[in-house]
């Protein structure tokens, strides 16, 4: 009648404890239903292959906690208190029973949010992805290997919510170092990557209903951490200048953040001009609204003299600005930082000490290590030439291949460029035959706030070795010839 | 006129970069005001002891980034559009001019919110630290070192944000194992830590308003997550039963969620009793509430027979289960996980995928292999064993030194106990005294959301070895005695 547990000898669990969890989940499964006689444990025993005393134990743990009753003389039964579980993986909306959820989790099940993409295989012409190959992977064990050598008391408690003080001081020689931006340690807030941070930030300083400025097309990470706050966004149009700021105040002269892609807008990879940067640092002081600077590929500049970040001229105090360790070393870290003004330090110190833990320990005083010994800036320093070249390999085979079918932009930053589709094309149909082509891209729509003027599809270009661009270029070139 | 840069060789930036950076600098802070005359590239380069050319670049960047204008035959100014910033670290309150905050953080400023405490120190009677000297390191350093040997691109590249597969199957072969609670790894996901896990469940389960059972005194982690997200809290009091759940439904019987530890009430340290579970279950489908258990020390019972998880008896799909490696190995890899009714495995996995990038690979696979490979049940057993010697060397010094100035608590769980002070004693002014006395330790009325019946302390005995902890004791029986 029951069936016989399988025991499991390296099993912390002594015998009757594994026997009471298997009858437990029979009962709490209904497949052995309320009122059920249970066998006599002279009976259980022989039949499940365990000593009495050991099925005598286990009917006494599981009547200690209520889920069988013992019948002097009658036996032991399963108690009708017993309540047994709805079917397997009933989705939500089919389990009519369950009590409501948050107003964002409703939004999501009830429509669509795009995901955040996981890329993980380096074929054209995937996306947001550094050269892993390159990266110095020796250097790294032998900092991670020193680092747990060394390991005591003192590294195995809660790192500092606000992020590891060697990190945060590291973070700034960093960003002086390759971004022309100053700053403090104690402005420094470490993360667990730049979405942890717009989470936490959107937490800081959006209520439910603030109004928040996103570029049109813009990033999904912010824009999906800014829903979950309840924030209310407003589609701003960029152009090759970066966020169309008059078009902002048009939209929403009273927004309360703002939040911009200045150094590589995403994901249409355009510099937001010098101008357009004081426009919006003007509109936020009048409006009274914060900006959130997303810096993600900050260090990748290909041009001459790139414009330090948008909080380097920020004179006023407005700008959180948000960098990730996942384009320049790689993302599995889970690495990010803030830097904020410092009428915020107080504020940032307090939020973080009153609910947040920290991040690993390990990562943090790793990554300070790399980048004090210096292989860090090193590193930028060939990665930047390497994705230089790649870049160039692609708009070179684009312009060999692609006979204007498609308009490669030529961007001076980042991870990948856009290709722009001709008017009146169909975005969705040639997004399908390239990813049928076994060529990653997206259509520039699923970066769409609101209905987009242009059309196009994301290309990049710094995972993919330059033989293997050609070559993606190449069937890139067939699949559009073959829409005619 | 202009202090010298100090020009670092080892710098990732170019010469002229690092000259305009210092300029920038001391342009934004206000040092060169707007309006400032620049001496000619000719004297700058001497100055600073620079090619002219380097000199001339930076003059070019700094006017390309519209610090700088150039006034032919006047020579270069400092742009009057330039705004200095606020003095440094001006506290928010201070700074009239900025954008507000969301109202967590405003409460955050205005009112008292204990902080998380990062316990870091052996010393008698932290609280909530386990016992790193007698943690394997040897073995860990060997996964880790394995881990990075391994590494390839598959590794690299951002996690699941459920989760590693193979440490959710891990965590449920150890939940089976370790704790007799039966659930299917799609049921189980990843977080930095149980704070971040409940900062995740409150962002998916909770509105603004919504109310919340909370154990009077309480987690303060919990706590504050929950108010991160505009949570109602109601205060509901503890007896040595654990939760009153009569109490409860009196005060608020129609909440939207409650928050309990079970296996050990933090920081009473009691044990929630079998019909105080089926009553709370009972009283969240009552009010179409979720339940979230934190079992955040459910590995280490010293009594017979534990009861399992509030979760194993959750025929109705409302238990949020949440559990810790920050106890159970130690808190620095920050790793935490919740097991969510079958319900909730689509909302969490697309609530997830929309707006979180997972948790760092290393740490999730390196406590993957950790279990797997049965370091991790070993572990557990060993610790056990060494904290049950703790807790009775602990209650033993009490007994024969604290001639019951202090009652010590039984607990058959955990990391610590709590010591009841008589009637009318002044709780602050002993925590004082005992504080002084070099002893960590915390009043009960920091658990507090409402005032306390009782009054008292905690005293941890997991971190401290047993001659220590004698001596602890006696510390504390003489702080008493000094008292009166």
């Amino acid at each position: 009648m029951i069936p016989t547990l399988r025991v499991e000898r390296d099993d912390a669990a002594n015998l009757s404890m594994q026997l009471a969890t298997h009858l437990r989940e029979l009962i709490l499964a209904g497949d052995l239903p309320p009122g059920t006689r249970l066998p006599a444990s002279r009976v259980l025993a022989s039949e499940q292959g365990v000593s009495r005393t050991t099925a005598v134990a286990a009917y006494e743990q599981l009547t200690s906690e209520g889920l069988l009753v013992s019948r002097v003389g009658a036996g032991t039964y399963i108690s009708d208190e017993v309540r047994t579980p709805p079917a397997h993986r009933t989705p939500f909306e089919a389990d009519g029973h369950l009590p409501r959820l948050a107003h964002f989790s409703r939004e999501i099940s009830e429509q669509f949010f795009p995901r955040l993409t996981h890329p993980c295989s380096p074929r054209p012409f995937v996306t947001g992805m550094p050269a892993f190959d390159a990266f110095p992977m020796a250097q790294w064990s032998r900092l991670s290997a020193k680092y747990w050598r060394g390991a005591r008391a003192d590294i195995m408690s809660y790192p500092d919510a606000t992020g590891l003080p060697e990190l945060r001081m590291a973070i700034c020689r960093h960003l002086r170092a390759n971004r022309g931006l100053v700053c403090e340690p104690e402005e420094v807030f470490v993360f667990a990557g730049a979405q942890d941070a717009f989470l936490q930030i959107a937490q800081m300083l959006l209520d439910p209903g603030d109004r928040v400025w996103m570029e049109n097309p813009g990033a999904i990470g912010a824009r999906n951490a800014f829903l979950s706050r309840g924030a209310e966004l407003v589609p701003v149009p960029v152009d090759a200048e970066g966020l169309d700021v008059a078009a902002g105040r048009r939209a929403c002269p009273n927004m309360r953040m703002a939040f911009v892609t200045p150094a590589h807008q995403h994901p249409m990879g355009y510099t937001m001009s010098r101008d357009r940067r004081f426009e919006l640092l003007a509109a936020a002081e009048e409006s009274g609204a914060w900006i959130v600077e997303d810096d993600y590929v900050g260090e990748f500049h290909y041009g001459r003299s790139p414009l330090p970040p948008l909080k380097a001229l920020d004179g006023a105090g407005r700008v959180v600005y948000v960098g990730t360790f996942s384009k320049a070393l790689f993302p599995a870290i889970r690495l990010g930082y803030a830097v904020v003004p410092s009428g915020l330090v107080d504020i940032f110190e307090r939020t973080l000490g009153a609910a947040a833990h920290g991040v690993s320990h390990a990562m943090q005083s790793i990554v300070a290590d790399f980048i004090a010994e210096g292989h860090f800036s090193a590193h930028l320093r060939r990665m930047r030439d390497l994705y230089r070249t790649r870049r160039d390999a692609l708009l070179a085979a684009g312009a060999r291949h692609l006979d204007g079918r498609l308009m490669l932009l030529p961007t001076e930053t980042g991870f990948h460029t856009v290709g722009l589709l001709p008017e009146g094309a169909d975005e969705a149909r040639v997004v399908e035959a390239v990813s049928a082509a076994g060529l990653a891209t997206a259509p520039l729509s699923r970066f769409a706030l609101s209905p987009l003027a242009v059309k196009g599809l994301t290309l990049g270009f710094s995972a993919v070795a330059p033989h293997e661009m050609e070559k993606g270029v190449e069937r890139l070139a067939a699949a559009l010839r073959a829409l005619g």
